[in-house]
């Protein structure tokens, strides 16, 4: 399945969520990630996020398809990572 | 059409961003906006986008389709914004 995750953590937190959705997906910018990912692969980032997460606090959203081609993704200005799964 | 719109701008420039996009679209999280959205209507927002951002520092991602009911979204912690077109 095809995602794009956005996150927005507290300050001490940025450091393991980044390290940890860079493990499952591609990074893409800032706090934004994307990719293909199993069902259960996705699970499993989802439970790890949770463990680092503040969920009182921080803010994780995933839109999910089984599709990616559906997408068209245009990019204005620089294009921080470069990714297999450039649609 | 709907889209998913993610930007990273150097900080002189957010404010200015953040008051454009919210004008097009519906805030989410930090610097992400989703909504619907005509052609010409978003033809517009990036052309003044353009004209806030440094281009050759700044990024901006659209991810856009003519259908919004393919996506999935699931909020893990907190929902930043709420949203009319909330999927």
């Amino acid at each position: 399945m095809y995602v794009i995750l956005v996150y927005d953590c507290g300050e001490k937190r940025v450091a393991k969520m980044l390290k940890l959705c860079r493990k499952y997906l591609n990074w893409i910018q800032n706090s934004v990630f994307e990719g293909e990912i199993s069902e259960s692969k996705l699970m499993e980032l989802k439970n790890h996020a949770k463990d680092i997460m503040n969920v009182e606090i921080d803010s994780l959203i995933i839109f999910s398809n089984s599709n990616s081609h559906w997408l068209q993704k245009e990019i204005v200005g620089q294009e921080r990572g470069s990714t297999d799964t450039f649609l």
